[in-house]
């Protein structure tokens, strides 16, 4: 297995026989997702989603894959292939359209009619072509045809790309269920045709590759559900991600089953499961969706509610009725179903929002306590099958964080895959095919690009380290006025801090040191604003690190008026 | 069940012949356990732990029980008792004797040397009181017998306290591994004993409550372990807690088999395996132990590291060894052994080290992919044993979340104890025990104290929110100076800002504003410095709030030069 390195340099360009793969997000992180794919100066590029920030990108709202590589070459995209509807997918593409606004839109209805709403919030009309599973077409010099796989979202495709350098099978993200709700499989019948033909190189879909076994058919929590529902005293509000309209479905079905009426809670809730319906994904049975307003009239013990905040975000349905801060009032008698995973980084949120609920005396049946969640993904038992199945040549994983791939590579290599046939990349790795032969051949620069309010990519590292100093030890600010003409101080120390001490009184202590501090200076003739801003850091930061054995941000001001 | 409310009353003075029990800590969150139980105005402390701090608590360091209600009656106090070494439970002892020394410390071998390690560090020689297994001590009006249980530190006790107004029997932490390494098993004979006597109130360990079945016993870790060692191919990295004896004794013997030389890494791993080794706890076999300095002596397939930061502490070994900021320079054909458990809210900076170690070629085995893990706590099965062996009058749920209380008393009233007789509370919250009966009476205020550096108390909720701002958004700080003669700007608009853009040029759009708003308000006479920041911060929110959808920190400062 090929290992990137940080000294990877530019690729040298790429052989007129060749085809080229960059990802510029997901290699090394859940989520950004976004494969390009080169042949003879054309790009096709495989979805363009958001990652979700960590605790370490204090404040950021999403993070954005790095179009960098693009930008000279936004002519060059022949369209956007999109494998299915989550925001780890297309939720990045209003960004790349903001560049070029032209470039076309290709994907399932689903997954189109879900980018067209949220291209519509950032104001934009794409051009988009409708694919379904089966179709073949011809994008620039990109041969592609579409395959069926099963997810947590309906209409998910695979895309397999024949170019004259070689064929790249994508499987985007995938499971096999069995026994799926909509009978519709990943079509390995299709996996099977296209490897007899030939897989020159396969990219898999790494998320559950470190699991073992199978993933359970989603058809396996009905009955943790319709416990639920047999067993509810009032109200039971199910949360859950607003994209699964699978699992929606079986709490529709449930609440038919029981004479319960439903109500849709959250905007992304209520959009994209009236997108579902409307375009026959999901079947809503005849009376049992009401208006939230509605509820009311109906009975504790006839109504279901379902809305978003399985995560724990803090402006979530959820969330807020679990501060007593929603119009729905949780309390003794309710059932709340948390219908879904829970990511990794989300515990104490998740936790805190069960802890308050159960305070208000509901009942909590979440993943913890009861089989109520399935994942979307192949387990490596699934991955196995799919290995066999394909016979590739050369398997590149993709969709995870270096564990996740590296489970994943060691799975193609238990199937016989040589294992110098297997490829690991990082963001931004550049893996060049050639003449049947997949390799890494350099990298491209390719880094997190932050969305925070308005602002997109106007910050950076050296930003978010200063917020996580303000997060861990807040900042003091001393401001002196300088009177400009004599060099003397005509006004401060002025001390501000936050973050840092509820009490000013503290500052008492270290006032004295400045002022005898920036005396001296002035007294030896320093007026240079910088030297005294110096100085006055010296003095506080001796202060702090010494005396209260803390690092604030220390931002010291000198003025001359 | 008794639910607290936040309406709780100071509750009135305790009957004479009543027994209080007051949390205050441990009842609402996973550490900083700590009970108070009082009798005829005499008090005993039943462990003082801290709480480490989540995301929400940003920059603190530890979280201590609130003392208030014991400062006005710190004479009162008889002792303090010490169920086992672990860092929730000893680790605010030192904060609680700063406020009298001579409290006497009451606990076994180990236990004593680990928390007087502790306070050497502060400068604190304790007054401490031995005790083991089956000794019955007088500690003031409060009768202590002592019974052995199995936890995940060799030498915890759970504490029989007989007073004249009822029988407490409080587990501490505690499983019921039946084949422990050291043979001291969780006595159940002495539960069934104190039992028949009368167990007036059962306060039991909740952590592990909504966990089905029955704690795996740390043995059946031996197989992974020794796969480890069978399949390495150079070093071994073995990270696990440091207190975790038996752990470590099982990584020395696998070691020992291999015939390879172990050494400690990190200061809180060398200093309490010494002590353990020290007093018999952990056996050391001959000449299996090597300083870290030697271990160049040694080729690296005959070579063992244990050290810290198996929850991605960013400042342990193992942290730096994956950011390649350590001595030992982990590469391909070295495995790393995490042999802990994964506490939530470290998920993320525990993949990220993982990540950086797989990166580094290393072969990282953890609780997600071998069994290689068992938790200190008994599981559900466990507590029905218990609740069945003690047949208590009252329970009360300790050491956990809500819904790890919630669970705990539920498998209390599975049991057959009347579901009134379980009593529900928080920190803070008073149960009475009077005539056999135990109930909420009250609360007293119990809050979170934080420590920070050196600081102990200081600071309050309000500083934490300053610094969930500044770390999701950062700050402005806009500074003027107004001539206090003529009442006009002297110098400035200044414009300080950090974690809010990289780029001060942004700041050119909103100086004019402020220069214009403050024109306004000084030509309409206004000079007072209050009512001018008043007007800055207007013009800045504004903007930032509408341009940029941002709500950064303002600060606005007038200074009269």
């Amino acid at each position: 297995m090929s290992h990137p390195h940080p000294e990877l340099n530019l690729p040298r360009p790429l052989a007129k026989n060749g085809v080229r793969i960059i990802a510029l997000g997901g290699l090394g992180e859940v989520g950004r997702n976004m494969a390009v794919i080169e042949h003879d100066g054309q790009l096709l590029v495989i979805d363009c989603g958001v990652l979700f920030p960590e605790d370490h990108h204090p404040g950021v709202d999403l993070i954005l894959p790095d179009f960098e590589y693009l930008e000279d070459r936004l002519d060059d995209i022949q369209a956007i292939v999109l494998t299915h509807g989550h925001e780890d997918h297309i939720g990045a593409v209003p960004y790349l359209l903001k560049l070029k606004r032209d470039i076309p839109i290709v994907g399932s209805m689903l997954t189109l009619a879900l980018i067209e709403a949220k291209l519509k919030e950032h104001r934009i009309t794409p051009y988009t072509l409708g694919v379904k599973e089966g179709m073949r077409e011809r994008l620039g010099v990109f041969d592609c045809e579409f395959v069926a796989v099963n997810h947590s979202i309906p209409d998910a495709l695979a895309v397999f790309v024949r170019t004259p350098g070689g064929t790249i099978l994508h499987t985007g993200d995938f499971k096999m269920d069995q026994l799926p709700l909509d009978n519709r499989l990943t079509d390995l019948r299709a996996f099977a045709r296209l490897g007899e033909e030939g897989v020159d190189l396969f990219m898999t879909d790494s998320t559950n590759a470190e699991v073992p076994g199978f993933t359970t058919p989603e058809k396996d929590i009905a009955p943790a559900i319709d416990k639920v529902f047999r067993d509810a005293e009032r109200r039971i509000i199910v949360a859950c991600f607003s994209s699964h309209v699978h699992r929606v479905q079986q709490v529709l079905n449930a609440a038919e089953k029981a004479g319960r009426k439903v109500a849709m809670v959250g905007r992304s809730m209520v959009r994209n499961m009236g997108i579902a319906a409307e375009l026959g994904y999901l079947h809503v049975p005849d009376g049992v969706l009401v208006d939230v307003k509605k509820l009311d009239n109906f009975p504790d013990d006839q109504v279901v509610l379902i809305c978003t905040g399985s995560q724990g975000e803090p402006m979530a349905a959820l969330s807020r009725m679990a501060n007593r801060d929603h119009r729905i009032d949780v309390g003794v008698g309710d059932t709340v179903l948390m219908a879904s995973s829970l990511i990794p980084g989300n515990e104490n949120a998740v936790y805190r929002v069960i802890n308050g609920l159960m305070r208000l005396g509901a009942n909590v049946v979440h993943k913890g306590n009861a089989k109520v969640h399935v994942s979307g993904h192949a387990s490596a038992g699934e991955l196995l099958y799919c290995y066999n199945i394909v016979k590739p040549r050369n398997v590149m994983p993709v969709h995870g964080e270096w564990r996740h791939l590296v489970a994943n590579a060691e799975l193609a290599v238990q199937t016989g895959v040589p294992r110098e046939q297997v490829v690991l990349a990082e963001d931004g790795v550049v893996v060049d095919l050639v003449d049947g032969v997949a390799s890494v051949v350099g990298a491209v620069p390719c880094g997190y690009v932050y969305v925070d309010g308005s602002s997109v990519g106007e910050f950076d590292e050296a930003l978010l380290k200063d917020r996580r100093i303000l997060r861990d030890e807040g900042f003091i600010s001393v401001i002196v006025v300088i009177d400009a003409a004599t060099g003397k101080i005509a006004a401060g120390p002025e001390i501000q801090a936050r973050g840092f001490a509820e009490d000013d009184e503290i500052f008492s202590q270290v006032r004295p040191k400045i002022e005898q501090a920036l005396a001296e200076a002035t007294g030896n003739g320093v007026t240079d604003s910088h030297q005294l801003e110096q100085v006055m850091r010296r003095a506080i930061g001796g202060w702090v690190g010494g005396k209260i054995r803390r690092r604030p941000m220390i931002i010291p001001v000198v003025i001359q008026a």
